[in-house]
Order: C-alpha cells, then structure tokens, then sequence
C-alpha cells in the first residue's frame, strides 16, 4: 500500500491574518499574520503548515512536543503554548478550528462525486419526465424515477436509485448505492451511502393464521440540513409521515420506523432503533445501540446513555440510563447497590 | 418541498356497499350504500371520502371531531359514531380496514418498479443463460447472472444482483440494491431494498495463528410469503441450510446467522441478530434488537421482549425479558427487587 | 423450488491417501487409501463420498448412524467410529476437515463474480485514469473512480462502487453493492455484499445553534487477510486513520466508528458498535451486539461476551459480561445475587 495516499488535500490557502479574520480570535502582538497555513491537525500530529487548537487542560502535555504552525487556546491555556507556535486566543478554540478546517477541506464535508464530474453520467438512468436543474450531479450508475424533482447543487452517488415523484432540494448529496422512495428531502441534506428511506414500515394485522400486510401510504420527509449515517434505515408512515427535523444528524445503521417524529438538532448514535409513532423533541441526544418502544415520546433536551432501552415517556431535559430507562441518580443507585449485594454473595 | 406530494393514489374506487360485500361488516339500516369511498385513514386525519375504523374505547374521544365518510366499530362502539358518519359494525374492525385498504391501494404493498415500467430494462444487464419468465420486471442496473430462475410476476428493483443459480418464485419484489446469491425464494415474497442474502456464513478455524475460513456450501431458503426488512442479512449455511419458514416477517437491519431456521409466521422486528444454528418455532416474536445465541432453540409462539438476550432454550409460549432473558414474573420481581433495594442505597 | 439445487460443486475430488498427505492425519493399516471423496458434511448428513469429523466426545452417538466414506477423529474418539467409516487419526480433526474442504470447495472461499466471467464487464464504468492490474475482474455495473487502483486476483462486485484514488490489494473480493471511498486494502481481503467503507465519521461541533460538520480527512486501512460481513460501515478517521489489522474478521451489520484501531486476528460478531478512537489489541474477541464507548482501550486477547456494554478500559486477557462490562466472577455473582433477592421479593 501506498501508505502516503492523500484522499484530501487543500482547496485553497491560508494565513495566519486570514485565519485571525474568519474566527474573530486573537493573535499576539508579535504574530506573523503573512504566515501560511495549509492543513489542520491535532497537536501531535501536526506541522509547520498546520492550525492545531487546545481547549482543554488535560491535553496540554501535547504542546510541548508540538510542531504545530499555530495554535487556538483558550485564555486559560494561552500562555502554555511555546513560543515557535503562533498562539491565537479564542473562545471556542474548537469551534475556530472547524471553520478553517472547512474552508480549506470543503470536499469533505459531503460525499462528492466518485467520477469528478458534474452533470449526468452516460450510464446513469434519468426517466425522461424526471426534473433534473442545472448544476446537479448524477454519478455513473444512478437511476432516477418518473416525475423525480432534484435541486441544484445536488450530488445523487453512483448507483443511487431514486424512485417515482420523489423531491430533493438543493445542495444535498446522496451517496453511492443509496435507495429513496415516497420521500421529500429538503436543502443541504446529506445521505450516506446505503441508506434506504421510504420503504414501507412494519405493520400487520396479525391472526394465527399469519400476519396480513396493511398499506403504508405515508411519507417521508427529512428537513434541512440533516444528515444520515450509512447504511441506515427510514421508513415511511402508514397515513401520516416519518419526519426528522431540520439539523438533526443520525449516524450509521439507525433504523427509524414508520411515523417516527424526530425534532431539530436531534443526535442519533450508530445502531439505534426508534419503533414506530416515537416523537421526540428538540436537541434530544440518543446514545449508540439505544431502543424507543413505539409510541413513546422523549421530551426535548433530553439525553439517553448508549444500549439504554426506553419503555416509557421521557420528560424534557434530564439524562437517562439503562434498561428499563431511569435517571441518572436511580440508574447509579441501583448498579451501587448491586455490586454491594454481589460482594456479599457467593455464587450458585 | 410541495407538502402535497402524494405517492400514492388510490388505484379504483369503491362504495359502502362494495366494503359491506368485501368485509361482511354490516351497515344501518339508513346506510347510503351508494356513497363514494377512495381513501382510508385514520380517524383524526380521515375526509368524507375515506374509510376510518374504531376498535378500542380509548380512541372514542376521536369521533366526535372526525370527518370520516364511514367507520368501521365493534358492536361495543358502534353506538358512539356521530350520525354523519356512516358506521358499519364489524367483528374486527381492523382487520376490515385493512381488507379495503389493501383493495385500494395495491401498489403500497410491495416495492414497485421505480421506472414504473413492465419487462426488462434496457440497461439491466441479465445472463444469457437466465431464465426470465414472462410478466417479470427487471428495472434498470439489475443484474442477473448464469442460470438464474425468476417466474411469472416478480419484479427485480433497480441495481439489485441476483446470482447464478438463484430461484425467484412468482410475485416477488426483489427491492433496490439487494444481493441475492445461493438462495432459493418462493412465491409472494417481499426482499425490501439493500438486504443482502446468501452471502457465506461467520465460521473460522480459530488458532493462535489466525482465523481460518471454513467453507460454507449451503443455501439459503426463503419459503412463500415471507417479508425481509431493509438492510437485512441473510447467510447461507454451512452444509445444511438457513431457512425462513413460511409467513415469517423480518424487520430492517436483522441479521440471520448460518444455518437459523425460522419456523412459520414468525416476527422478528428490527435489529434482531440470531447467531448460527438457531432455531425458533412457528409464531415466535422477537421484539426489536433482540440477540439469541447459537444454536439456542425458542418454542412456538413464545414471545421475547426488545432487547433481550436469550442464553438459554425457552419453551413455547411464555413471554420473556431481559438479559439473560427470563419469564416475566421473574423479570419483574427482579426490577422491583432492585428498585427496593437501590431506593435504601446511597451511590457509590 | 427446485431443492435440489447445489450451489457449490467440488472444484476437484481427492481420495483418503491425499487427504491423508494434505492434513498428515493417520489411517489405519487396512484403509483403502484409493478411495475417492467428493465432498465434507457433519456426520449426520455425510454420504459415502463424504469426509466428515469428530472431536468432541458428545457427537459420538451421531457415529453409529452415519453414511460417511471416512471421518477425521482425535485419537480419544477413534475407538468409536463404525468400521465400515474409513477413521483418520489427527490431533486437531476440525483443522483437517477444513483444509480438505477447501481444497475441494474454493469457489466457496470468497464472494466470486456472479456473472462467472474474468476482465472488466461491458456495462461496469471505470475512469480512465484507473489502474487496474491484469487478472482483475470487474462485474458489471461496478464504477471504479479516477486514479483507483486495483490489483491483480482482484473481483470487485456488480454495482460495486470504488472512490478516487482507493487501493486494493491482490486476491482480494469486493462484494456486489459495496461502496468503498478514502480507504486502502491490503492482499487477500474480503468485503461482503453491501459494506461501507470509507465515509466521513460522525463528528460535529455542537452549540444550541445545532450541528456544524467537521472535516474528516482520514482514511480507512485495511490490512492483509481481514475479512468484512455483509452490510458492516466503517467510518474513516478524522486526522489520524482508522485501522483494521491483519487477518481480523468482522461479521456482519458493524458499526467502526472514525479512528478505531482494531489489532490482529480480533474476531468482531455481528451487530457490534464500536465509537470513535476506540483501540483494540490483537486477538480480542467481541460477542454480538456488544457496544464499546469512545476512546476505550481493550487489551489483547481479551474477550467481552454478546450484548456487553464496555464503558471503560479493558485490560489484557480477561473474559467480560454486562453492562457495565464486569469480569466473569463479579457479573456472575450479581445475576445470582438478584436472582436470590427476587425470589425474596413481590412483585410491585
């Protein structure tokens, strides 16, 4: 293997003064604001030509070693950073470092074209009543339904397949391989590869003489600026439609059921399962590996510690553990009070 | 988006006489047989020309304000439909509903062609030693290698990949992007988009050398009338093979071990994983993100709550809870047993 | 169906005199050592063409019925098998049985073309500026981006998706459907159907204001020998990489998360979440299901059992239960001690 292969490499550069403009941090007196910045990196592993940032004591060990070309710190740390590295004073160090790291990597921050290319590849399979806008993307491979709307800007991977009447607006990237149907997406959404949306949820009337399949006629609708794992899976409602709220971001292989109700700014860690008729509010964080019984409703705010099951409704704000879902306080309680017994036990 | 994107449109319509004939419900007296009915939903969202339906009492509350042309009700509610509504008395409302609507609306029961199209794409790619019944769909990018069977009425989605030797039965729908090798499917099947089956089974000679793969020559089996949810895995087994009886209906993201049977009219909602060589009898339920170790069997009609660990056998017919998965009055004396007991701790 | 459908025939047959040469196990002075075998299968389904084994003392009874032409067995068990088996002596009969089975059977050995064709289908898509290797097989509908380069005794799958500039080793099989983006794979590797490799991880800085997206400029290593199930995502790393080591295998529907680093020769069952920077050391062994919390550290060759939630470090060796993972001893004493409380108690 090539082990120096470089999959992302800068689109533009920067300086040092440029960087001080778009993150509103603060340079020393002394800064060289002509310097030139290409690349961002953790402090270990950073060079010369490297932001790196540091906003947490515990990592200030880090900056000793560090070859670093400059440095966001807070105020607090400010003064630990050598004096080879250019030293910028922020707020967020963190959030300074994301914004040049995405001006100077914007291929990464969604999947692009696998070909380089733009407008339809040969073997892309466009249905000819499809509305395709200028400046749209279709990889080699893709399939494109009857009546399919899809906005400018939009990336749809290779061997995507779009079905009938289905909408996309703008900005989005769909990747490879993935399949949506009885779906509306909005603006600036990215779906990862493999992700099925819109395929019928799972619902029967069940009698011993076997499970009789009851139509889904719902919908799914994924807001702005959400983002959705590989792999992962969404389906449509029965009558009303699965919803995930604008800048709500799930990871891979979350499978949200019919009906679902997912607010804004949501988190949704890799293998969560939401059953069918779940509602939950805004800013709610589920950790990975998190079940929600159907019909339960978890109140925005709240959080959920990963492998948790949730069996009843969860009020806004608080955080919750285990199996069955308790609080923070009952859920330690218990696990202390467990290992206790177990202590003064021997066993069978 | 157009928020009035309807994917799906009712393919005929029908009167309260022809549901009377269909469902054997039975109407008033002063019923308007004659009345059109094109839809159905349910009681909050439902208009004057949809069917709605009643079967429990906590739901009355909704009549009132509903708008439905008609309900279907027990006999225990009839009397609380509102007199603009035409009520029709059934023995199992639902069940009812479920036959009309399915009569209504059959392109929601199966995944369709995505290029609403019949025969074989132009740009699938299909082995000139298949054997393509006629009245098969094949949508665009699905391949179809050497020897492959697929009979009368089966649509194969686009980008989906059938391997050699493969049997599809009558009315399947293979959906998008599914793999299918060294399987034999029957008749009325549903694959959803993305499962994958037939791939070989997780089976190593292990040493301190490595993991060394053991062949796996067996098949899969998907016997009439079963449903896979989307992104499932299937693998084939390793002599004898994986099989998924008749009228089983599998949820998203399940994954199959080698060599599992299923018996008939199982259901394994989503996220299950059931390693190799486990065997559950007929009517079993698996509640979501169930794990049953290997080569573990589960009686008929048992039932497993989510997110349970079955490490042992389980009779028939009981249900059961938790990890390692016990009866339910177990179960519950042991959550209250250490609720108690966390409730006179102090945490750690 | 067709039951008779065999999907696997030997590729060559071999008679006991040669399987005694390839696995240096011991016949008995009067075995026919010409006699031919075409096949492997437990015990109970062998025919009398079929190698079969025995190392375990409680399938001795499947002996006295069995039709097989010969059968490895421990020097333990030999005294058991039936005279008219042909008996082999070997100290590990497991490890024989499988070095004969694929020798018989390699077309069972790895995902092979379905369309049973070598060199680049007509209708697979692959940039000009690809390098691909002589002896490599692409299926159709696969898209191979700009500059991918690929190796010789390579198949890439039908519909199967390969980004910008990844590279792919020798003797390695994609799987249909698999897309594979920002990643480099060593020699002998195998990806099943429907893998996702390479997207960017989940990594967001978070404010009330919502989500905003960090670049991921990572990528994916795959070593030498690792073999990957059906449907299983692997993020790539932020800045450093996320790792796969020699001759690890991974079952289906994983979830690694960015900057993982899993040893060698680990064995990861299906349904495993893995967050982000989690290490692992060689040889470990994760059950079903089981979750493991970022930035966690689990030591060689320890094992952590189905379903397990590991929420801090891992030390070497050691076998692990629960949620929280616990070692054996305390996990064992827990469940016993709750089972002795519970009987003690009512229910609420």
């Amino acid at each position: 293997m090539r082990g120096g292969t470089v999959f992302f490499k800068p689109a533009t550069q920067t300086t040092i003064g440029e960087i001080v403009a778009l993150t509103g941090s603060v340079p020393r007196a002394d800064a060289p604001l002509d310097r030139v910045i290409t690349g961002v990196a953790p402090l270990e592993r950073a060079t010369s030509s490297d932001l790196a940032f540091i906003s947490q004591a515990k990592y200030a060990k880090l900056l000793k070693s560090s070859r670093a070309g400059a440095c966001l710190a807070t105020e607090a740390l400010e003064h630990l950073v050598p004096g080879q590295i250019t030293v910028l004073r922020a707020l967020d160090p963190f959030y300074a470092f994301v914004l040049v790291a995405r001006q100077l990597f914007p291929d990464a921050l969604r999947p692009m074209s696998v070909f380089e290319t733009t407008g339809t590849a040969a073997s892309a399979v466009v249905h000819p009543t499809a509305l395709i806008a200028a400046g749209v993307t279709i990889d080699p491979g893709a399939v494109i339904g009857p009546r399919a709307r899809i906005d400018t800007g939009t990336i749809i991977g290779a061997n995507a397949v779009i079905g009938p009447d289905v909408e996309i607006g703008r900005n989005c990237s769909i990747g490879p391989g993935v399949t949506i149907v009885c779906s509306l997406i909005g603006d600036e959404v990215i779906v990862h590869a493999g992700c099925r949306l819109g395929q019928d949820g799972f619902r029967f009337h069940s009698s011993p003489r076997g499970h009789l399949k009851v139509p889904q006629l719902g919908r799914v609708i994924i807001e702005d600026n959400v983002e959705i794992g590989a792999g992962t899976t969404i389906d449509r409602g029965g009558s009303a439609d699965t919803i995930i709220g604008r800048g709500s971001k799930l990871d891979n292989l979350v499978q949200i059921g019919h009906h679902v109700s997912v607010g804004r700014n949501c988190v949704i860690v890799a293998q969560c399962g939401l059953a069918g008729s779940v509602v939950l509010g805004d800013h709610v964080v589920l950790g990975g590996q998190v079940g929600v019984a159907d019909h339960l409703e978890i109140g925005g705010g709240a959080t959920v510690a990963a492998k948790s099951g949730v069996t009843s409704n969860i009020p806004p704000g608080g955080k919750w553990f285990g199996y069955p879902a308790r609080q923070a306080r009952e859920y330690f309680r218990s696990l202390a009070a467990l290992r206790r017994l177990a202590k003064a036990t021997k066993p069978d």
